[in-house]
């Protein structure tokens, strides 16, 4: 029995049984670690042919619940990778043999995952699959195993850069699926920045049809869009857009003229563009239109605004800017700038009820942090000084400075990403409750769907570890070690071509070159 | 007319055209750049449907030629990767509008690829192949060119080694495929090692079964290694085994009780054990059947002796050892046991017609330099001074030293592997031409079949280019940039899963995830 509440607690449980066999069993173990795990020697077949996912009597979703339905359909593949149809999983045949009941307390099947969603069964039968192991002659067994588990951060994100390259909706729908593995739960598309502009605006379809690497074979159509969406949900996932301004964004310069500030060289126009011109209404009459759309397409209760890395050389040298500035009285400050851009965007989304997340560089400027909620900490250096600044100004962080995956290096670096303690730092217990989560960030410079997946996997599954898991169950690198290495083993099996850690081998190694 | 010789001097020469158009091309280049290239905007129409290779009627070789026979099959394909059907290409219709016509000058068409063999055509066909583009409306044009080509060295290697980890024979093949459009000529097959024995020895069969990480899942049966051997032929691809002994072979041990040396702890045997036993007569009668069975199934002349890193704790603990180095007087010395170990194994081989080559540690502490023939220089630090030594010394040299790929690093890393200039040290023309090439290595500490192309691609084309072209044409990584970036794209289209080198796209994006 699974039963999912607000949080996973998940029982696996063996209902209906004709034969039981005891002996040695191969279970290394779950990734990431349940926050309580008994299992016993008892083990018990599980047979494609007789086995079944079934609702409970008390479950408040029954057949019919799009999320578990389909659910039920992908773990049958997974667990049984040799079976070649699924159909009938979800029938009732005169041989019940092996049935798995699931119980889900509220019956919420239609909506899209949030902030406070349960994380609805999809990871109890994440670790349910992971249970199930085959022995040398093909024969899969499971042993039995109590389990109480649910995540120890709300928020544990995967940043994905469609800007520098374009990754194919198949990349990303493949990244989802090893997401699910690793029960990571937010797919943070950065969709857009200064090299292209691939999501294509039904307001404002010049902003790629000019501004993307290339106008039909490069961009994410509506129908792009809603395909990652919904594919997402059922894995219970949500998908978090980012639409990073005023900086990042000379690719939107091309289809929306008089967006980004001309910069000026000696009195006269260089012919270059800077950030998004903050000096003019019609900037934020766009960015009001641009965001309804984006509001309206993605469901997330959270948008990120972005906000980072903004450079002022251009928007100093622009007499129009430095006219708005007196007029504003902001000096010679051009933070105080920023400041009113992001405040104004942070208000147009609001308004559309987003909580909106920004990069921690908005954060150190602005002084009237009040109007920020979420706040994401990518800077290196002492990442957890500013984690404790924003924490103590009353707002919410999202930590990824330590876990930039795009940077490659050795796989056993995974130790690296792992030994990230992101709540070691003075505070009072309210003050770490507003440490929401952590996110990997896959940056674009050097990554397309050629190397994307070796280099997040199974790097990326020590960071789902950290944030999923209980840290002091979980603070010996010698000790995860060969269960991470089952793990990339199981993502082998699922077709995830996860890189290696080190000298060694899986029963069942890639072939899929 | 693609003329094949001693080296590859090769004229693309246009024979028959109908119809002949002239206007803006796209010729990108061709990687590597070859000796003399001259190309003209004069561009003609290539249609698959009207495109045929021909044997010239002055060839030595003509029709059922295998080589070129499969070249030009391959070719064709790859010329026109949207035409279905490769069926026809070398028969004859009565529209003969494109007819690319091969002469050699040599017929040598059904043994291995060797030392002084031809790169038989297989390298102009690759050039002709990059010549031809696409427009935006799929049709297909080649430039009137003419290209004068040959290599700069002789030997230009790749090591993949599957010890550390298994590559499936897919692995190895597809290798193969993306060596050849960077022009390699060598597959250098690691193919044993500590971790495992995955060669399938007719003659010892317990290295494998009781050797490899698998005895049936994890191995390279006789018929997968001629499989690689008549697959790397039809690409002009040597292959050069490596059996490296004495040490790295702690998995030999497994399979041949009694080979390896017995470690001491406190004067009894601990239970592990060292390198290759070198006091034991049986040790070379072992060696002698495994070499001659090795000398048969991989035709090439060359083959790879290892002799690196021994490490001489284990032998200085054997008391059998110790007897041994008294008697043959070498005192204390280990380095001239280990000496003494590979003189044996190089006359063995040399019996058996075959030329050696040693890592560079085997030259390094070997007196008797004169028995040795082929050194690699794989250390880092002052590479070239190793190089200077070992061609004073009047041996060949195989640079490895700056191209270990197999660390991982940000894919702008091409360019220090691109600006390694292999002569510049102090030494005679004779001296210099001692030095016949360099190698990629790839070792498998991090490597298998999920990350092994894009850790590769197109990181050792850059090392290519270094190997085949002319160095003052080719000294400038700026100018080199956008070819290698268009010869990217052009990998990608071939399906060779290639990692970007920085920011951009490719018409045809890698979707095969």
């Amino acid at each position: 029995m699974i039963t999912c509440g607000r949080y996973i607690r998940s029982i696996l449980y063996l209902l209906l049984l004709i034969s039981v066999q005891f002996g040695p069993h191969a279970v290394e173990g779950v990734w990431p670690l349940p926050q309580a795990f008994t299992s016993s020697p008892e083990r018990y077949p599980v047979n494609s042919q007789d086995f079944y996912f079934v609702y409970g009597r008390q479950s408040a979703a029954q057949q019919g619940c799009s999320v578990l339905d389909t659910a039920f359909k992908r773990y049958f593949s997974l667990i049984f990778p040799d079976h070649n149809s699924a159909d009938g999983v979800l029938g009732f045949s005169k041989r019940k043999l092996f049935i798995a009941e699931i119980s889900v307390d509220h019956g919420d099947c239609e909506g899209y995952p949030n902030e406070d969603s349960s994380e609805r069964c999809n990871t109890g039968l994440e670790t349910f699959s992971q249970l199930v192991y085959q022995d040398d002659f093909g024969s899969y067994f499971v042993n039995k195993t109590e389990i109480d588990d649910f995540p120890r951060f709300q928020f544990r994100g995967i940043l994905l850069d469609t800007s520098r390259h374009f990754l194919p909706v198949q990349a990303i729908l493949k990244t989802l699926d090893a997401m699910a593995y690793s029960k990571f739960n937010v797919f943070h598309w950065h969709i857009v920045d200064d090299p292209s502009f691939p999501y294509q605006s039904s307001t404002f379809p010049d902003l790629s049809s000019k501004g993307a690497f290339h106008p039909m074979t490069h961009i994410y159509t509506q129908s792009d869009v809603r395909r990652v969406i919904s594919y997402a949900r059922l894995w219970g996932i949500r998908v978090l857009p980012e639409f990073d301004s005023p900086g990042h964004t000379t690719s939107w310069g091309k289809g929306q003229p008089g967006l980004l500030t001309p910069c000026y060289k000696g009195g006269t126009p260089s012919g270059t563009f800077g950030p998004v011109n903050p000096a003019l209404p019609s900037t934020y009459r766009f960015m009001a239109r641009l965001f309804k759309e984006v509001s309206s397409v993605f469901p997330d209760s959270y948008v990120h605004l972005g906000g980072d890395e903004v450079d002022f050389h251009c928007w100093r040298s622009n007499p129009d800017v430095r006219v708005f500035m007196q007029k504003m009285g902001f000096g010679g400050d051009f933070t105080k700038l920023e400041a009113f851009y992001i405040e104004n965007i942070v208000n147009i989304t609001s308004a559309l009820n987003k909580t909106s997340i920004v990069w921690q560089d908005v954060f150190d400027y602005h002084e009237r942090r009040t109007s920020l909620s979420v706040v994401e900490v990518w800077r290196a250096g002492c990442y957890l000084c500013e984690v404790r600044r924003v924490v103590k100004a009353g707002l919410r962080v999202i930590l990824a400075s330590p876990w930039y995956l795009d940077q490659p290096g050795p796989t056993h670096n995974w130790a690296r990403y792992y030994t990230v303690w992101p709540l070691a730092f003075k505070g009072s217990e309210e003050q770490k409750k507003l440490v929401i989560g952590g996110e990997v960030c896959m940056w674009g410079e050097y990554v397309d769907a050629t190397n994307l997946t070796p280099r997040l996997w199974p790097r990326a599954s020590a960071v789902a570890e950290r944030l999923w898991s209980d840290e002091k169950q979980t603070s010996s690198v010698d000790k995860a070690f060969p269960r991470l290495q089952d793990f990339r083993c199981k993502l082998l099996r699922r077709g995830i071509q996860a890189e290696p850690l080190y000298v060694g081998h899986c029963k069942h190694e890639y072939q899929g070159i």
